[in-house]
Order: structure tokens, then sequence, then C-alpha cells
């Protein structure tokens, strides 16, 4: 029996809680899924490792690599370069491990047209009021902050129907739920199960 | 908030254990689920009742039904009408209910052109040799009969790559949290979540 693991692309505006929902469903640890680590060229923050949290890189070898075509998905953010590795990705799912791209929908469109069998799930928040409340913050931010924020979460919330599944993350738990149900349903569309049982489809259909 | 049903094409070979799977699954008499009651021509069975198990009509009565396009799908076996009325369905599922559809693959195939959204679920026994050990009953048939069987099997099998979903039915308990994965997966699609969450989405995404 082999197993291939699903390639998730997970997209929200800030204060929808996607951070909070993968680190809560990579708690434990568990063998079949990890969140892809990317490359970038920007400085490592306090605490963050080198292969853990990114893969550090020059800006220099981050634009070898694009030369090489190592990148499933690149981005230059703020004069940052962000970067997927495909080769990483690929041998991962092929050890049938699930893997989450943190990204937002032009990473997601980029992944989608790359590989279109990559499922992707957009997480809303439950109301704009709560949505507003939870950008506003520890109340330091003046309203024009603010509302740059709004701005940009209604701008990634634009392009939710582009995902295949949506969580509206209003109560914790139950999202979390929704997206173990998700990728664990997954593992049984028809592609992904004749993958895992082929050997015994191939026997059930002899004649 | 607005929810809508989703129709669920069921389908197996004999010895899969699609029946028991679904009358498991409606056991408790949820209220968002319920299995689809076809017409029928053939004389009920003791114990079977009308709109319960079959809609029982006469030929010339379901012939006039299909003239009016009341059917979703129908077929002649072994000289006896079964279909499925389109109207009934399309209310259940517009309640917010699960409607499912147990009907081989050549109905399933009539449903997913009239209706590309409904979601198709193949159940495959684990093995050649369990199906057969289900096929050959208690003993009593023929070795003519049970070949017909496998025969008959195996044809409705080479059909489930036409489906959404594969279950293989090895551990029953198994099987059926997976049939409700599957389930619970598809109130999550981004069809399904932008119907019932519309209101909010529409806020969510005014400037």
């Amino acid at each position: 029996m082999n197993t291939r693991g699903n390639l998730f692309i997970v997209s929200a505006p800030s204060g929808a809680g996607k951070s909070s929902l993968i680190s809560a469903l990579l708690k434990d640890k568990p063998a079949d899924k990890q969140v892809s680590v990317s490359h970038t060229t920007r400085q490592p923050r306090p605490g963050e490792e080198n292969g853990v949290h990114y893969h550090f890189v020059s800006v220099d070898e981050f634009k070898a690599l694009i030369a090489d075509n190592a990148f499933f998905e690149w981005a230059e953010v703020f004069g940052n370069y962000y970067g997927t590795s495909r080769q990483v990705i690929e041998q991962t799912l092929a050890q049938g491990i699930d893997v989450f791209l943190d990204i937002d929908w032009q990473g997601g469109e980029q992944v989608k047209k790359l590989m279109p069998e990559a499922v992707g799930i957009f997480i809303l928040p439950p109301s704009k009021t709560e949505l507003e409340r939870r950008l506003t913050g520890r109340g330091q931010d003046s309203q024009e902050v603010i509302d740059k924020r709004m701005a940009q979460a209604v701008s990634e919330m634009s392009h939710y129907k582009q995902y295949d599944f949506v969580i509206v993350n209003d109560d914790f738990d139950t999202a979390l739920q929704q997206f173990e149900t998700i990728i664990a349903s997954q593992r049984l569309t028809c592609a992904s199960q004749s993958y895992t049982h082929n050997d015994m489809i191939v026997d059930l259909l002899a004649e």
C-alpha cells in the first residue's frame, strides 16, 4: 500500500486565525502532516531558526534558485523575497505526508497553476465586527493603520471563491475540527484511494 | 443563514456493504440526512411500505411521469421500472437535507449529467477473496450463480473512477466514519459555504 500526501494551500486575511489553526493542527507533531518551510531573503527575527521557520538565504542565492526553476511559487514582499521549494514539497508528498502552504491568494494562484490537484482552504472571520475587533489589537495603533489593515483584509478575502473549501472561524474548536474533516476527506478522493489501493483494485477488477 | 443539502450518489457492487453503511448512517434518523425514495413498478415485497421503501406505481403511471420529465433518472431492470423524482429531491435539498441516492453506475451517470454538483461515492470491498466470500452466501447457490454475481460485481466496479470519493469497506466502523467525513466535508466546500454564509460574506467584503 502506497500513500501520497496532499498539498493544501491555506489562505486568510490577518485576523482570521489561520496561524493558530495551523499551529493547533500540527501541535502534536503528527507524522503525516507538516507545514512547508519557505525560503526567504529577510533577516531572521529573534527566535527564528534556519530550516525550521524559514530557509534563510541571500538575495543572490535566491535569484540563483529562481533561475534553476527551484520554486513552486515565489514573491517579493516589501523588498524581501519569499519562495516555496518545489522539490522539497514533492519529496514530502511522496512520503505520504500532507503539506500545508501558508500563503496569500497570489501565491495560491501560482501553486494551483503548477499543481491543479493542490487543495485550497480559505479561512474567514465570523463577521466584520469581529474582524475589526481582532485587527484593532491592543488599542496601540492609529485609525489609519487599522483602516489599512482592514482594506488589506478585504482585498485578500475578495479572492475566497478561488478556494476549494471555506472555514468560518467563529468557534475555534469547531473550525479546527472542520479543518481536520477537509484534510481527512482528501485522503478519500478517487485519485488518492486509487493510488493507495492500486494493487488491490487491479486484483478486484481482474476477470 | 441558509443551508442547502448535497446530493450523494452511492454505488457499489453487491457484497461491498453499501446498504449496511447507508442504514448505519441513517439509523438515528438525523434531521439533515435522508435516502431518496424511488418510484417503481415492481410489486411490493412483504414488509415494504408505499412512500417509505418505494413509491409503488403502475406502468402507465410511470410512463406518464417519464413523459412529464418528472424523473432525475430512471431505468428498466428485469422488466420493472425504477426512477428518482427530480422534484422531491430538489425540495429536500432546499430544506438543507442531504439526500442519498442508492443507485448503480448507470443511474449515477445520468444524475451527474443533470446535476454535476452531485457527489459520487463508490464503495469497494477490501479484496477479491473477501468479495467472493460475501457473494458465496450461505453455500446454497451453484457456482454458476456465484460466477455471475462476481462478473456483475466486477462490471459495476470497473466504473469506480467516475466517482468523486472511494471508500474501501474493510473495517465497518472505519468505513462508516469515512462516509461521515466525506459528507461533512461537502458542507465546507466553497459553493456550500458561500450559500450558507452569503449575508455575512457580503458584509465582510463591503468596503
